[in-house]
């Protein structure tokens, strides 16, 4: 059983978890944690206090064992949950998202998808048939829905939020710049920031041509 | 002139010129580091100690002069530069990141689009052209290319990061979670994990059904 674990662990774990996930793909079945350390580029002290955390793994010597080091940080993680999302925006970026991610690798099964455009509704995204936005709060009301993936463009964001939230929906996936923890408290946010990652990528080509 | 900035304060200027970004457009002139705080769910003293780096900045009871802010933190993040980057892949998501992204408000002119597959080939991204992956190579020799956004599967990395290594780029905006750290040392990698984010999220869904 886990012991209350973290948040600057937690925030570690799913990293973990994809690393795991490509030894066991390569067959790998112990790692110790100076190997791990070294393939992850952090440290064996840092490893193993972080995987301490979930108790009985990692005997001295033997390394920790891949796939059941794997699958307790999934469990941990509630990967092996099935959260009902639904996606906002079929854009380019929608689009992306939906066809790029797994979903029920991370815990989430995708059931509907809606957008505002006319020529977008009604067709197909993911074997999920598109509808209006209109139909967000029929939908939410006869589906339990867990979450929102949010695709849209900033300014489209806010009136959508609030149905949503009036809808009982507090848990946003958000590829936005809108601060929808700015409008609500108790909402759960995770933000995927693209530009500010692309800004840093700037910053640190421009300081390696001036050094 | 700014001092030497660490790397955390690096990381957070991003966040703070999108809500510069977010200020100038709404009009405001001057903002306190309470004011400043409280939109971005920081504390006052955490952005003074911040935006002293630079210097110059935030007369007591004047607060912070918000375009002049947002430009000096642009400069030193290098934003008025324009870095050539091209981009492979232009699947769902290389498509979405072209059109999704500004690019040049992030220092960057995408300049190329490459793609294996022949159904894209010809076809056009943003105004631009797609290039075969076969010309990679000639391309990156007749024009000075920064760096390289790749919105490639897992599996395809490989190849093309060891050609463009070859091609002495080193700069790379990853969405794949190929992990070229590992193969090179000495290559700048900012890498956008989509999966880990959705999987932060699942836990903290997890966590508040379980709460």
């Amino acid at each position: 059983m886990a012991k209350q674990i973290s948040m600057p662990v937690i925030r570690r774990l799913p990293r973990y978890h994809r690393f795991l996930s490509e030894l066991e793909s390569q067959g790998v079945e112990r790692i110790s944690s100076n190997q791990l350390a070294s393939i992850m580029r952090s440290t064996a002290s840092q490893i193993r206090q972080d995987l301490n955390c979930f108790g009985g793994f990692g005997q001295q010597g033997y390394g920790y064992p891949v796939s059941q080091l794997k699958e307790e940080i999934g469990k941990i993680l509630g990967l092996d949950k099935k959260f009902n999302a639904i996606l906002l925006g079929a854009g380019n970026l929608g689009k992306a998202v939906a066809t790029h991610m797994n979903f029920s690798r991370q815990g989430f099964e995708l059931t509907a998808v809606f957008d505002k455009s006319e020529e977008i509704v009604g067709t197909m995204l993911r074997g999920i048939t598109i509808m209006s936005d209109d139909e967000i709060e029929r939908y939410c009301h006869e589906n339990k829905i867990d979450a929102a993936f949010l695709c849209l463009p900033r300014n489209s964001v806010k009136p959508l939020i609030d149905k949503l939230y009036s809808l009982g929906i507090k848990n946003f996936w958000n590829f936005s710049h809108y601060d929808i923890k700015n409008d609500y408290k108790d909402v759960i946010v995770e933000n995927v920031h693209m530009s500010d990652s692309l800004m840093t990528l700037c910053y640190r080509i421009n300081e390696s041509y001036n050094n």
